[in-house]
């Protein structure tokens, strides 16, 4: 059976210093990536750093799915390839999944129809010693949410709360509760053109949030279900080209 | 300007007796109508004592919005009664607003397609004691939730809990944090036919939720945004007994 | 690999005599089951006529996906019978499709949460020729469309036209295109609780529709799609029973 | 009361030389503009070929809801206009309207997340004659579709046909039926941020379609509809800039 082929993007910029560093210490792509050592899927690794960002026409058109982690470097992410990110997954059906604070990075606002300064977008706090998190389940039994019960507890993560401001997802999958009193829509779900995206809240670079099971899972699971369906594409294809009665006829005998 | 006419019903079975007497020493209708002592309104009370539950065709065919709180009766509602309850919203277009408990009313797991047990449909902690909520403005801006300032923060309330058995809501206004670790979607809208219907969990009789003047403002901005327009109602009738070709070009000419 | 069982309930009236029978000589089930010819599947086949109309919990307890056919006796349907099958998919995930006049069907209306008679409901035409339709994807790659290149085209139909009194669906996946001039969304899809349940217009009693392939292939793709997930039915079980604080703990730790 | 102030872009292009000119010897602007001659609305008018395309900033603060007409100088449109437009949308609740081919400019298509080529994006056909098209309404009462009767026939306008690659809107309100024999979403509604945004696709501007009531009638629904509500944008900024628990439980005390 083909591999479900994953590119995990890291802006890999906090992780090299402390105190990021002695919790992610071979870059928090490591990390995510290690969520999906598995026979089923198949990982590349993109970081900002690297040309291109690491993210070339061929990569892109290798990735079923594409994870990015960003953050201080957002602005800094070269236009073209954030258009080019949005374009593979309008036209071509790859996954998008933007994790923690990558909701304030090109790709994802793009997609969304969205660009926010961060204090313009919704509530945060960040405290150096966090605050737990508790993401609860709100579609039991959705693919993305498979084989999590109820809730999955994270001790320490940065906040993030309502109001956000975000279009109302195609499905809301988690919402977070805050110690602090707060709560945010943390599994969101839309369709973008061919493709799915996805945005998922936990992830502050001071914490080994990655490293946890059931984060993990929920990544797998992402990867799994927002997979470009081959059929899907080759039909669209087909049919969006034809502008000709005629030809639109011969699609509907 | 024709006044908006609520219509206000209460099971009145718990407010009979203490602990709840104290809270609501008239009743809670008497509270939760008091939220539409404003010469925009007309209001009507309802018990469920009443003969046809105080829900005559009379009174529901001059009813715009029909405020309902129900707990520990709500198996005896006649079916009668909930069946033409639901039908006055889907074919006239009459506003439905189930508070609390109302959850598990006839009316409103008729109107959204679902039917449970308590204990099947969510999470739930009633303490004596109760605890914090805070109902968080997912819209800001939304008619619903105009004039609340991100949030609404209730001092003791009844827990109900993720993750829920409803359908995805048309539009989902508020989510309630809870002390215990707990979140809900406590406030969700929808289309149902011709009417609109919305649920708003605050409100355990044993706290007085309504009297405080941010709920009693959710309600009154509920009823101005649930109101029938009459002009629909004329046309959809119109349009809905056309079968003919014919008439029906007389309604695209 | 575990067979998706699929039963297909009938009204069994308008088949057994002309004109419908020399269409449908072994009943609309017979031709409908013929859908699921295949390994992968397992069809048990139930009528009106039957004892309980041949859904004996036994027989609903081992059903993933139920496909409803119906017409001029759905209002002599059992009431037992109706409320067992909303409650088989709302408490325990099974799928529910709703064909053609299956959407005056009680089971279907109960599910939705609107009841209608045909007049109140939308706009239909019926001619005896029946007119051209194309059912046009709007979906493309959905589970439920594979396979179809952008639309169905049925030689006659019996019309079915907006505006139609539905809940928006949470999925919108097929709109009918109508020689006479009207539109409607032809192939609607829900969550209800633990289930899903498909609205699929095509199918009058006169037309030889589901001997058609590309209409058996979407009920090959909806059976698929709908079958309910074991794990979903589990987890929600465990998670929805505990209302208890220190179990709710347990579920996140 | 406070008059709506709606600003009318159009590209005026095509509208300066024949065979538009005779269609709309004032531009298309005018015929667009004449829907608003009522003392509810105030009208403001840019055209592509102004500085700034008519679109200052200061242009931009004074207007409620934008209605934008363009077509073949969709990519000559300035970066920095298309973005200043979405971020008023966006963080100010400004409305925008995309008229016909307006659903290939650069603001449209950045605020639903999609950018494509007219090839890319859906099914057209364009013929000298034009085919007709009815508008069915999907959504009867809503407040765009108020007044409007079913349906809106339309003699003579260019095809656009589905599969369209949009996002799925957030409440669809008007379905074309085709005379050629397709379909397509012609009035769907989305919210972006704070504010609403609406894609409407009559409009070929070799007929005569923006002189016609009804459509002129939905125009001043929409502009109605989507004014920003004021409240929203000082409670949502007020919101937004608070970062801080402490600040944040002012604002639910």
């Amino acid at each position: 059976m083909r591999k479900i082929r994953v590119t995990v993007f890291c802006e890999h910029n906090q992780d090299k210093y402390e105190p990021v560093k002695s919790v992610y210490p071979d870059g928090m792509h490591t990390a995510i990536a290690e969520a999906f050592e598995d026979s089923e899927f198949e990982v590349t690794i993109a970081t900002q750093d690297m040309p291109l960002h690491g993210l070339s026409d061929e990569v892109l058109n290798n990735t079923d799915v594409l994870f990015w982690w960003s953050h201080i470097d957002n602005n800094l992410l070269d236009d073209g390839v954030a258009n080019a990110v949005c374009k593979r997954v309008v036209q071509d059906g790859m996954g998008f999944v933007a994790l923690h604070s990558a909701t304030f990075s090109k790709p994802w606002q793009r997609l969304l129809g969205i660009e926010f300064e961060a204090g313009e977008w919704g509530r945060f706090r960040t405290m150096p010693k966090g605050e737990k998190e508790r993401l609860w389940v709100i579609a039991p039994g959705h693919p993305i949410c498979q084989g999590i019960t109820d809730c999955i507890e994270i001790p320490k993560d940065e906040m993030y709360g309502e109001p956000m401001i975000i279009p109302d997802p195609d499905k809301l999958l988690f919402i977070a509760w805050w110690e602090g009193g707060d709560v945010c829509r943390s599994g969101v779900l839309y369709d973008r053109g061919r493709g799915k995206v996805f945005g998922f809240t936990p992830g502050h670079e001071t914490f080994p949030i990655y490293y946890q099971e059931e984060i993990r899972k929920v990544l797998r699971n992402a990867a799994r279900f927002m997979a470009p369906d081959p059929q899907m594409i080759i039909q669209s294809g087909e049919g969006h080209l034809s502008g000709d009665p005629r030809e639109n006829l011969t699609h509907c005998m």
